[in-house]
């Protein structure tokens, strides 16, 4: 393998960011980067680009290397990128995840292959070892991504510590959208203390993430509100903390009673006044005009803004 | 759209072909040809490349492209395959789709986009309605592929009904792997006079299919049992049918004792004097010895045998 260069792993408030595609259903790379660097100022630490939010799997991999080129070329800083790199075919993700590590990444977010279901962690752990294998890369950051009400295959504890146990250093942390604090819990009391850095994958979990030993979130509502969400990673020890959390809290709970993807992309449209930004790919929808207008009123009467878009 | 030449739909008994891959798991071309070749010369009426049996979705689209570039030059007829074309991504879709009309398939086998889960058939539509239209060519006939215990994302009758009436002609028909007669029952007293062939994706319900109007079967066991399947279909009318139909319910019962795909391949591997046959990519595993001892102790003793593999 490659030797490793020592380099700070990501912490804070990461965006699963949204992908903008043009009217021909194509991915726009102008919008992309446009947001991407938005986010960045707006307070994200880290852009974990082709998510679940991201409808990454609704793209090819071409497509995907493609967005990827253009923000590194769009001055995006690759140290802050945690690309999503998982796919169902092992060489999909070798491919991806060794080209994100080439332009410098500063971490892989990964699926496990999700189309069969009910499989063993021998099979789960095979999969994760071909690819780090194949990579050869000691710079690889890998990411394990716990999203069981989507992909319906999980990353359990036993996953966890085997693969940290034959690569550490390599296997980095996870992000864990269970929805279950329970599941979070566990992975900080694990394995945090061997170097696993934890993300919860909403905002609402952030502050007793951080009291329990994580390292800050990876949020879909980031890619609308990353400031105030950032504002929780930057003061968590202060006395206002629970405040912040609070406010942000507000915000998630009217982004959550209507499909999240389509109302992140309907919110970014009418804050950027740019309304492209609600296409999204099959087998998505739109927002129905009146969910639109629902998530907007109350946005709207929360004091939201996305400000500087 | 190039016009349609007319040409015989496949019917009768399909196999879901299985991928050999070599010890560095990488797909093998040349027994993949050799196991088609194998499967039509042993009574299938065509082969289903590509499928859940197949592990298609552990392979990216080049691979496949490439292994059904093999089966075309070598030798195995364009108008038997229907190849697996559906993917997460719509692109993806696209691409294999119309290179799979391009070669003259009989037809395509297309599962729904199955990361996103509980979306609706509006999502649905658009994705099997923006693959037709991208292809738009009127020699594609496309097969809907109703898995819901694999892809978690299922085929309603509602969504066959509005993809017949738009795309009549291409919309050719449905796998039905739901294990549900009542399903497979309603997709055939609902559609057949429509031109709508249904294939059960068990030969559990070969001949109750057949005598309710269905047109055959692709069914996993079709790998390792395609005599006496094919049999079954070519007798369906006659008196010894249903002790045709118990015959090979008995195999069936006792591959379906293991997990199947491996299964498939052991069981293979051992007829062929082929060990190779045995490998799997992950995130599936081997038999273990003993399940391996026991499929094929249990098969020999009812007098199973591949001949001419």
């Amino acid at each position: 393998m490659k030797p490793a260069t020592a380099h700070k792993r990501i912490e804070g408030v990461l965006s699963p960011v949204v992908t903008p595609f043009q009217r021909d259903l194509s991915p726009d790379a102008g919008r992309f980067v446009k947001h991407c660097r938005w986010l960045l100022r707006s307070g994200c630490a880290g852009l974990a680009v082709f998510g679940t939010n991201s409808e990454a799997n609704s793209m090819s991999v071409e497509e995907k290397l493609e967005l990827l080129e253009a923000l590194v070329k769009g001055g995006v800083p690759a140290a802050t990128l945690m690309p999503g790199t998982g796919h169902c075919a092992l060489t999909d993700s070798v491919r991806m995840t060794r080209e994100a590590v080439r332009k410098g990444c500063g971490g892989v977010l990964m699926l496990p292959p999700f189309y069969y279901k009910g499989v063993s962690d021998e099979g789960l752990f095979r999969n994760f070892s071909e690819v780090i294998e194949r990579v050869g890369d000691e710079r690889l950051r890998l990411y394990l991504y716990h999203i069981p009400p989507v992909s319906q295959v999980g990353i359990s504890l036993g996953l966890i510590e085997r693969l940290l146990k034959r690569y550490p250093g390599i296997v980095a942390g996870a992000k864990d959208s269970s929805g279950d604090w329970a599941n979070t819990k566990a992975m900080l009391d694990n394995f945090k203390e061997a170097g696993f850095d934890v993300f919860p994958g909403s905002e609402v979990f952030l502050l007793d993430g951080l009291r329990a030993g994580g390292k800050g979130c990876i949020t879909a509502t980031g890619n609308v509100n990353p400031g105030p969400i950032s504002e929780v990673f930057r003061n968590w020890r202060g006395a206002n903390a629970d405040k912040l959390q609070a406010g942000i809290n507000v915000t998630r709970k009217i982004m959550q009673k209507v499909p999240m993807i389509p109302a992140l992309k309907a919110v970014t449209a009418h804050f950027a006044n740019d309304p492209a930004w609600k296409t999204v790919r099959p087998p998505l929808t739109e927002l129905d005009p009146a969910q639109e207008a629902q998530v907007l009123a109350e946005l709207k009467a929360s004091g939201f803004s996305m400000s500087g878009l």
